[in-house]
């Protein structure tokens, strides 16, 4: 597999996520055979923002495979505070380490990380926009945990508006067959239109629909995530809404015997602690498959950094910014202005956002 | 050893205590034998307030073996900011680690930890509680020092009320036949009556005395611990008083020539810097005993993991809450209220705090 | 080489001095032979004021030669902050380590660390006293980079007056025959006198010039630095005089084709980041060059450890105190008031500063 980066995973092949994990099971079947295969590599950890569970099981997982981990997840004791740009900080840092992964409260950042970058880069997060390896971390626990990644029908359930963790899983999951969504939300937090318009492209069948208990009976697999109270229109109708997103015991006994519940984690109210000991409840077994989605991931980049020669093809610049403002290039300025153009639209390469092309063409 | 937890020393036989002890000074004699016995295993530190001392002797323990350390020391910056419960934080983290070493500021907290976790616990202090590895510490100091543990002299100065250091190496000498205490504090960091009562139940001799310099001639040991200004019933009483505890070469002039000073560490001016280079000066050498003993805890531990089912026996759920405002049942609501029953008390399992039983039984 | 503690490189003959860029070389050009060199050997990194990029690479040199690493970066969460001195800290943590890496806000910390520790002590930066690692660094750099380390032409550019980089950098180079020095700058940040009478007493040449510009033709090298804006005699110089000190493509047209340009890193905004693709930027090479410095440093210290018998020999304790009072003497008062005399002149051994000899001699 040609992997040098781990930006996105949409920018791999099906092909090449299962041969992810089918040796992320691997590992997980034999986990002594690998305990040396990293054994004098360092990976480096730049956390722009705090994110323990993350780098916990990324520095596990280095662990595991016999190398070693040096970072910083406090950027008010770094260069950083001293003005220092995130060119120089990757430059600096990729000289150090074999590998950079890399969390960051800006979309794109992660892409951006990659220009200057003189290792492999894995994004660890890059504001709302990606997540690539919590994705690769539910399709581990699917595949395991269901024996199939297609003909599921997949409930997700919670704030599905801003839940890169959901549109991330859904982007993954309608490239295989026969998958349908059931999306469980308020109105004020259903899924934005160019996810649905993504389900429809791919042919999926989807659902939209208000009461967890309605929905529970279908499903083969519950995602839940956590809804925040600040994003219900009053504290009202937090107050009378909320229930109808908790996940009990009550609810599951109307649930298949085989559904699997997963959850990206933390949880806060949204799934009582007595599902915890249902044997349906796969969250906490899912942070363990992130472990070994996180060891196959960093063994197969590291094994390719030998016939790695550094810089990926670029697409093209074009003199104008990205229209997001939480895109990285606004708080980066010498970034340059990179776009991938598809008719009168220029789609930002760091992003995603989609801006009007100028009218001058490039 | 059939040792899986380490929550609580006193749960420990004098046996085993004196097994672990051997293995410490094995360790101690020939450390390049041991320094692959934990190769590829990996150790969390959850600590949910900072103690970088106490962080770094485990570290350091662990890296001596082998091994490899994954963990937060500033809770500011985890999930546990976002409100996750200690059960889950719990859960996830002992997935990825195969031990959990906690240190928390709520007493109880490394006993409710192992009702959770998938893999061993290590209590590095929960609240004013226990730290057993302290105690363990300076047991492994002693019995180096002085050749034995048994028939010795003990002085215990300074906060004897709050110091759990104090009570506990207190709870552990008593097992040894023939020692006696003598008791060093004004009368309002007089040591607590219950233990004073398990020191006669044990038929050791011990006597109060007001004075550090009228205590000295006669012991074997000096405990040594910080008074806080604050303790003092006024800043008057504070400026009478300290020298009275403070440990000088003045002092130590009238006391045995193999007479040994420890103190746990950090010390404020509570033993003046000339006592340092005097060679009945324990406590800088006590630190490195420290690390010998996490040494031989975490390999015995480690040793037994492999024959460990899980959970361990659990006792009784009584409906009534702990009457210690302090137990992290209070804050940790979910925890079931076990406690063990002798005739109208309660103890609750996870602080010891005494609670008398309902009327109705069970 | 008899290398025990690395507090001030001035410490080290020319020959020591190549013998660790040498063994740096060897270690660049075959780093798999080093990788398990120090299996078992713990560093720890005691950074009293934070400082990340040292300390990565610091860690970075460590893991690479197999070791492991504790410490902490942030004296609020420790026993620091407990009140505790340097002496019972280094004192303690040299217990559990085999090496110590200082980084302290105080002028003379780490030679006052190597009082009191139990293992070797390398400085990491003692205020703006010294930061021998990275002189090393640059040393190491310029001998890559340029061939030799004589008969260059060297320019310093930016804060002279208070970059301790710039003056360690002077006074190992005026010890290699034939290096003369141009020194840019305006004249509030000028070179301290006592400097320029080293170059002297060393034969050196050396010249101040006002314009980067006009000094680029005739260097070797251009040593840059920040300039604080705050060190500006009024906003208004700064706004007139800020891009004199900026190096940018159009000023790099005038200089040699095999300048070099190193900076000690983080820059703000005194080397446009257009200069970093032109080869003659020496500045990212210079970070990884750093690595390789110390672990060529760690190496030889710690080779040497098993030879070590402790205490270096001291010189005479005066009674009067350092005159600086940015001393390490002033703020750990238990210090000895160690001094050289020459003539009527005591050097202070912690922080070089000088004071007048009491009258009535020692």
């Amino acid at each position: 597999m040609n992997l040098h980066h781990m930006i996105d995973l949409d920018r791999l092949s099906v092909e090449e996520i299962m041969e992810l994990i089918g040796l992320a099971n691997s590992i997980r079947s034999n986990p002594w055979a690998y305990r040396e295969s990293c054994r004098g590599k360092i990976m480096a950890t730049l956390f722009y923002e705090p994110s323990t569970r993350t780098k916990m099981s990324f520095q596990t997982a280095m662990f595991r495979l016999g190398g070693e981990v040096v970072g910083f997840d406090n950027p008010g004791n770094t260069s950083v505070s001293k003005g220092e740009s995130l060119k120089d900080t990757v430059t600096v840092v990729s000289g150090y380490a074999d590998l950079v992964v890399i969390r960051h409260p800006k979309e794109g950042a992660a892409a951006a990380a990659s220009l200057y970058s003189r290792s492999p880069v894995i994004n660890a997060g890059d504001g709302g926009h990606l997540h690539p390896t919590q994705t690769l971390t539910d399709l581990v626990t699917l595949y395991n945990e269901k024996g199939r990644l297609d003909h599921l029908c997949i409930g997700l359930c919670g704030d599905l508006i801003y839940g890169r963790t959901v549109h991330s899983l859904i982007r993954a999951m309608i490239r295989f067959p026969g998958n349908s969504f059931v999306l469980i939300s308020t109105p004020e937090l259903a899924l934005p239109q160019y996810v649905k318009d993504a389900m429809d492209a791919a042919g999926c069948r989807w659902k939209e629909v208000a009461s967890l208990e309605e929905a529970l009976p279908e499903l083969d697999v519950l995602y839940m995530t956590r809804i925040q109270q600040e994003r219900f229109s009053s504290p009202e109708q937090y107050r009378r809404q909320k229930g109808v997103y908790i996940l009990d015991e009550k609810k599951l006994a109307r649930a298949k015997a085989d559904l699997r519940v997963l959850h990206p984690l933390p949880r806060v109210d949204e799934i009582a602690t007595e599902v915890d000991e249902d044997p349906r409840a796969a969250y906490f077994r899912q942070t363990v498959y992130g472990m070994y989605a996180r060891m196959a991931l960093i063994l197969t980049i590291l094994q390719n950094r030998e016939t790695w020669a550094g810089q990926e093809p670029e697409p093209a610049v074009y003199p104008c910014r990205c229209s997001n403002p939480a895109c990285i290039t606004h708080s980066e300025p010498y970034l340059p202005h990179r776009y991938t153009r598809s008719g009168d639209e220029l789609t930002c390469w760091y992003c995603d956002e989609h801006t009007p092309a100028p009218a001058s063409g490039r």
